[in-house]
């Protein structure tokens, strides 16, 4: 389902459309996540003011909903863009960072996951295990072991978004009818700061452009991998990593794709 | 009138004081600005409490007012800041960000502009527009042609500053009595993120050092666009971009300004 | 006291044990801090909503507290974290980011240090000297001279923490009984914004695994010194400091640590 020839079909779209991707996200990652989104060829805009985010979300191409640095402020901007994307029926993608670390995470992302309009929760696999209630914190390796366990326990979030991306070393994505494993990328990454919260906000470029979410998910990941690889082989540790990072992503082309994609 | 003798004597000048520019700006871009107002010479402080703002601003060479990430508790520091700058004739620049883009954008700017006390606003072409109200979003190719429309526009914005910065592919600069248009640049600086509100916080270097405010906008692009040709020479993309421009910020001197410096 | 091999120790034991450390910090650094504390080995957590604040500092391994960017909301959540410190004797490291500058930051850090529960206080001379009420802001050249003469003011600070580090050219580092110099770092480290923030942030990964209060603090700063030192031997500039600096951190070993530690 997942091929190379799909994932540039995206890109290609993304490219010449530059879909305004609106992001209520947190601080620590808005530089990167804006400069990521840039460097792919979509136009990122920041704003969580509840007097314009119903009107930013309106003109958006896609809505990136995240909750890393979360209060109650910027929760209450999150449900209004919620809102305004079920008025508008555009499509969010949702990240529960630390859902599973406090309580008070955990109930956010359930509750906003309840509000309804979400098309694609991403977050890593204790994340997800958390929100799905799974119950217990994961921890230890990031096995694909685990995030398939994570992915059967995630199967009932599906009455409530289209598709679960479980990333880690290996990324699992989960649809109401199919699953697939994505298993590009390099250890280096978990070295830089927001790599998840980048992988969903390329997931907002993608849905932006492909109405499917189980493929914009993967192809998402697919490119945060392919694009995490091309630079871990020039890079000598993390700062040089995210610098060439931002460069692959914006050097991709139709034969790194054919050539590097790894997918089960 | 903008050569490069008169650029250089400002950033020898800034390099010597090291003025305090006070910011008032978005989260997306506060670490990429400190840096650029760092390797230009300068000595940037964030701070944006209704407590402090007032002798903050009364300590700084500068003041600069983003809107970039805007609610209200921020637009309330914004005017706190432009008040205090009144009262200590402080010069200030502005950068209405988005503005055209939501109603609760184009009103504050406005609203900015006429409490007094703006100097400089600097922003692309649509912003300009929407500010000026001359109607309708610019939309498509950022040309000269449509900056210098916007700049006509644009004069009636100078009865509450006293320049107008319309950046792009090239830079209008228009004064009261005076206008010029700079050339430098690279295309890979609009994949950036913040690179308008850079050249925004830069302006604020200036004017801490520049008495006339024509000539510290159009410095201000200048060294821009030419820190941007630098870097993008050296520069397999994005990532690389931005870290070759803080070193080519750096290392400007009196030879590259002479040699690269295009103005009509 | 302080030796290659103590800090070696210290950093096998961060990259072991990857120590939560909860961070309630300014807008502008989040993102340099969060991939410093990641290069070096540890866990970095931004959380700052009074809901969370108490159960996240309760899984931290150590809580930094930065007021760069203070505001009564943001106060609110700092003495939140000291006070679920207290209760969970979980050690805190904090900055006075601009101490000196204004009333409000100055009577902020004050009433932070006296409620409690802060192991370590780094800032630099001027921000150490408006904290121990030494009078008068400090200007020009950041001296050693300077350093100790803050150091000796600082002795009053020690009935409320266990250490002050007072960073500049040369970092001095005061306990109860004694005292250390660090003479590591480049001068191109003070064109990079937030590596002072930085050095708190580091600190706070050694405070998670050193309970020596002196050492942690001293063990922070001989890293970031070396890592300074490596990461100016690459560099052409700011913008690629920052990037080698990150690079450094995450290469350190031993026979690095032992060939350029300069300690008195």
């Amino acid at each position: 389902m997942i091929d190379s020839a799909g994932i540039w079909q995206d890109i290609v779209a993304i490219r010449e459309r530059g879909p305004l991707v609106h992001n209520i996200t947190n601080f620590v990652v808005m530089d990167f996540t804006a400069n990521a989104l840039l460097a792919l060829g979509a136009s990122p805009v920041m704003a969580h003011a509840p007097q314009e985010v119903a009107e930013m979300a309106a003109l958006a191409g896609a809505i990136v909903v995240n909750m890393g640095t979360l209060d109650e402020r910027w929760i209450e901007s999150m449900f209004a863009a919620l809102a305004a994307a079920r008025q508008h029926n555009k499509p969010v993608v949702f990240d529960p960072v630390g859902a599973g670390a406090t309580a008070y995470r955990t109930e956010t992302a359930q509750r906003l996951l309840h509000a309804g309009g979400i098309s694609i929760v991403r977050g890593n696999a204790s994340e997800i295990a958390a929100l799905a209630g799974a119950g217990g914190r994961t921890k230890g390796v990031d096995s694909l072991d685990q995030s398939l366990h994570v992915a059967d326990a995630a199967a009932n979030l599906l009455t409530s978004c289209a598709a679960v991306v479980i990333s880690g070393a290996q990324d699992v994505v989960v649809g109401r009818r199919e699953r697939c494993i994505l298993n590009n990328g390099c250890a280096l990454m978990t070295r830089v700061t927001g790599m998840g919260c980048t992988a969903t906000a390329l997931t907002g470029a993608f849905l932006a452009v492909q109405p499917d979410p189980v493929r914009a998910g993967a192809h998402a990941m697919a490119v945060m991998g392919i694009a995490g690889e091309m630079a871990g082989l020039q890079s000598g540790g993390p700062g040089s990593l995210r610098v060439h990072f931002l460069d692959a992503l914006h050097n991709l082309d139709e034969s790194i794709l054919a050539s590097s994609l790894r997918v089960d």
